[in-house]
């Protein structure tokens, strides 16, 4: 399994993060994805990390990257399904996951992203986390 | 990461299938679907298969298995995103997957579920594929 599928959803695209990350995989998935985004004209990414036991510093970096990369596409990106625990590890560990928006499930995490159509107004910085 | 997340969208639940199943794997997934049915009301499920590239006997029994869980617990099944070239292969070994429903993406297998509240009616046999 090489790629993670990139579900579509509407306005929206999904991507659900199962299998262990790593570099290569990492730029696969943003190749894929900016490549959806500009083929469908998705205006939000929901990106499910529920499966995830730890978000390290790659992982949020990635996340980052993601969200900027998106962003620059005119389509927000909203990380949905974090763990408890990693909540409580990132702050442990400084990581604020800036410029990446949550939401508790995928339910809210599309209602945020239906909400609040001009959202990037507010943080439009830059391109690359 | 020993277990397949489960994201609920609405009424339905949706499992995208992106490692190499196995055994342990499958029964976790069948325990964790049902128990998920029951608590989430949901009428029901998706399984996202586009990252396989092949689908053997195991899956195959596995999704039959599955569907025929849910239909008595009163939720339908559609299997989306198959590859082409999966589809060529299971023909191919004479696998029609009975007892599963399929639809092209997500959206088509929501669609599916919702015009068709009373599905079950022309398939309710036994529980067990």
């Amino acid at each position: 399994m090489e790629r993670i599928p990139i579900l579509k959803l509407g306005d929206c695209l999904l991507v659900s993060i199962q299998v262990d990350m790593h570099d290569r995989l990492a730029m696969q998935l943003q190749d894929d994805l900016t490549s959806r985004i500009a083929a469908t004209a998705a205006r939000g990414v929901l990106i499910d990390i529920s499966a995830l036991e730890m978000v390290d510093s790659f992982i949020g970096r990635m996340l980052g990257n993601i969200a900027a990369m998106s962003r620059v596409l005119d389509a927000e990106t909203v990380v949905v399904g974090m763990r408890p625990a990693v909540a409580i590890t990132l702050v442990e560990l400084g990581m604020s996951l800036p410029g990446v928006r949550t939401a508790l499930n995928i339910e809210r995490g599309m209602d945020l992203l239906s909400a609040t159509p001009d959202i990037r107004g507010n943080d439009n910085g830059s391109p690359v986390g």
